[in-house]
């Protein structure tokens, strides 16, 4: 990779005449993001429940105890409120591994996910945890394909299990699955009914992922307007939405979102912890950073992706290797004078750099004239243009390494030092190329 | 990987009182998709820019030109409606490249992109291509840390290159960059003004990433009361709403959405063909198949993945490779049944197909019946529960192969048939395991 390195922080130099109660930041970031508040948007006001030990079912899944523990730990001290685990009702292990997390000892809240049965709810709540996610399948799918239940006996069933978890003194949760495809009647009179029994959180569920955002506000809102507690959302990422679904569900009025690291989960997964955090600290940075801590997420995803055997996805958010690589001519003139340009995250809040790429055609003399500052070479405009047409031309046939672009350089102010080379002679200037390359190197005194 | 392949269609085997216009599919796949239709929405009537090729922005691209002429072929054969270039303006060999593309005679419409100068117009309308895609920084990050240029430099530049294009007899599109955080008076202005210049289509573009769907669907939906013309929309990736950004700007209005393979281009990149395919196809797969020649979605990633030396992103929508993956015991159970229970998209429409794992901890009965059916073994359904509990103990401690699994099944099934085991006795199916493993091979008549 051929580029420059910057370390400049961002700078807002733009001035306005903000005369609203947001911030200047705020409304530079964005004229259309709301100037006044929406009292049922919680974007700055949510919680991560992280579920990432819960997505075993994802493929390449197998977390054993010691694993299970690391990637506990890390999620704790990136800040997420709660982790999710495999139901103990599952295997043996995974209960053992659920009270081994749950002694822990960590900030996060421990929760566990059970089908919506006596028999699971039995033994979740001798775990250790400090809540228990149930679910059942509301769709006509999933009853007539899957458990074979009609509505009365899950309402009837839903209320025995949220009745007993209470009585444990443990958080519970109620949540429909396919929720997006279920009867809109069936499910806001047993979200109510749930929420009239006293449930902590009823959940919202695109299991399949065909969900889109408009569809999720409107869900979600209608669901505001029906219950008074805590509403969580997960939702799957099958046609690339669930991360935009889980920022028009804050806006809702949801409270709760399911994430997995990288996103890991059944077939493509679910909302990922760190496209998810982007979006919301692009919404409001400082709140994103008092709660989380962000240059863990890199860590964390390597964690995970180590565990279950793939590679991060070169266009992850954030960590994709190339996030912070600016390459474009226009570009890269812009972020060297000033990355809100063309940045929305700043890359040292994430512990990360920003690079920008000047050896390829579409480069640009602005992003040259700083490397050029770089080498400390003495060039005016008119001679860092002039060198631009021959890095571009050189590049046309194939992209140029830091060290071609470099010797280019060098190469054109030693010319020009020795009086060997004036502005527009690029045929003197390939024949001084092609002379230190053939060893016959032309030095000049100041480089 | 351990599982059955399934190769049996969808069957949409739910019965409904559907009372609506619309398709008892339609209705079953999502009682959220609006029942009557909207007249400003696109999402079932628009066009893909492709913009793979203009895609050079990203880190990694270096197209040559027999990689750019396999690339838009691939594309032309795939069905979109345009492809969008790299400027001839910026190097000799972009300009003799798109020339050559011109020339191949494709279906597609060759498009080009350029700034908003009449240089660049000049030599774009040379080329032999069928539109100019022009574009210019309208944020006022853009016009200070940019190009320096005012809005009245930007309109009076604008008319003067659309009016250019226009007399040659080439499509023209006006664009503004990063229109987000453009002043909206400023923003609707200009796109009234190049409307009535005659321009063929208006450009939105979240050049920076920051947008989200309900400001999508708010900018887009008021710019369709402003102007005559289509409307284009680009949307880059940094915080992972790209896919529903485009899905939500169809919806309230816009006519074109610009994609590229795998979503390259600069920093994370722009909307995913692939992704947003499967997000159209899930609202309306027949629309979808009619235009697109859906099983080449695979190939076509393959070839871009290849040029640019990416691997496919593990959890890429359709192509990941456990993209039709299913592992937890109660989602196996059901996607036997009817794989509409949890998929939206069917694998073969794709060219793919479904895999269903059944060697691991969170297995269920019913997953393991249908590896006994294959295996043509005469078991009851309590046999295969007493054997799925052994399974599962196994997987316990690690995941199980096929073949583990399978010798498992018949290993118990020959314990029943020579009368050495019981239901229940799973001490007994240790010891014949270990006798099978030692090559003590007790085989039974029939397997």
């Amino acid at each position: 990779m051929v580029g420059i390195e910057t370390s400049a922080g961002h700078t807002n130099g733009v001035t306005t005449n903000a005369t609203h109660a947001q911030s200047p930041q705020q409304q530079l970031r964005n004229p259309y993001a709301p100037r006044y508040s929406d009292f049922l948007n919680n974007v700055s006001n949510f919680k991560i429940i992280e579920s990432t030990l819960q997505g075993e079912q994802f493929a390449n899944a197998f977390f054993d105890t010691k694993t299970k523990i690391a990637i506990a730990k890390a999620l704790d001290a990136f800040g997420v409120e709660y982790i999710e685990l495999t139901s103990p009702a599952a295997s043996e292990q995974s209960r053992l591994d659920c009270e081994a997390i749950c002694k822990l000892g960590l900030k996060a809240k421990i929760l566990t996910h059970i089908r919506c049965h006596m028999d699971d709810a039995r033994i979740a709540v001798e775990t250790g945890v400090d809540g228990v996610d149930v679910v059942i399948g509301t769709s006509s799918f999933l009853r007539e394909f899957s458990h074979g239940k009609d509505m009365t006996y899950i309402t009837k069933t839903a209320i025995e299990v949220i009745n007993f978890v209470k009585s444990k003194g443990i958080e519970v949760r109620f949540s429909s699955e396919d929720s997006f495809r279920s009867d809109l009647v069936d499910l806001l009179s047993i979200y109510q009914t749930v929420d009239k029994v006293g449930v902590n959180r009823v959940g919202v569920a695109d299991t399949v992922g065909c969900a889109n955002p408009r569809q999720v506000y409107e869900l979600v809102r209608t669901l505001r307007g029906v219950v008074s507690c805590d509403i969580e959302i997960h939702l799957h990422n099958d046609t690339g939405c669930a991360v935009a679904n889980a920022y028009t569900a804050l806006e809702a009025g949801a409270t709760h979102i399911d994430t997995s690291v990288l996103g890991i989960g059944e077939r493509v997964g679910i909302t990922p912890l760190g496209a998810l955090v982007a979006c919301l600290y692009a919404a409001n940075p400082e709140y994103v950073k008092s709660k989380y801590n962000l240059p863990m997420l890199r860590e964390i995803e390597n964690l995970v992706a180590e565990a279950v055997e793939v590679s991060i996805p070169f266009q992850n958010p954030v960590t994709g290797y190339c996030a912070f690589t600016h390459k474009a001519g226009i570009h890269a003139k812009a972020i060297l004078n000033n990355p809100s340009t063309y940045e929305i995250l700043k890359p040292e809040d994430f512990g990360l750099t920003r690079y920008v790429s000047i050896g390829h055609r579409l480069t640009g003399w602005n992003a040259v004239k700083s490397r050029v500052e770089q080498l400390q070479l003495d060039m005016t405009d008119d001679q860092i243009k002039d060198a631009t047409t021959k890095i571009k031309e050189l590049a046309d046939v194939r992209t140029q390494s830091m060290d071609d672009v470099d010797t280019v350089l060098r190469v054109y102010h030693s010319g020009i030092v020795s009086g060997k080379l004036k502005v527009g002679e690029l045929d003197v200037l390939d024949e001084l190329l092609r002379a230190h390359k053939n060893g016959k190197v032309v030095t000049a005194a100041s480089s």
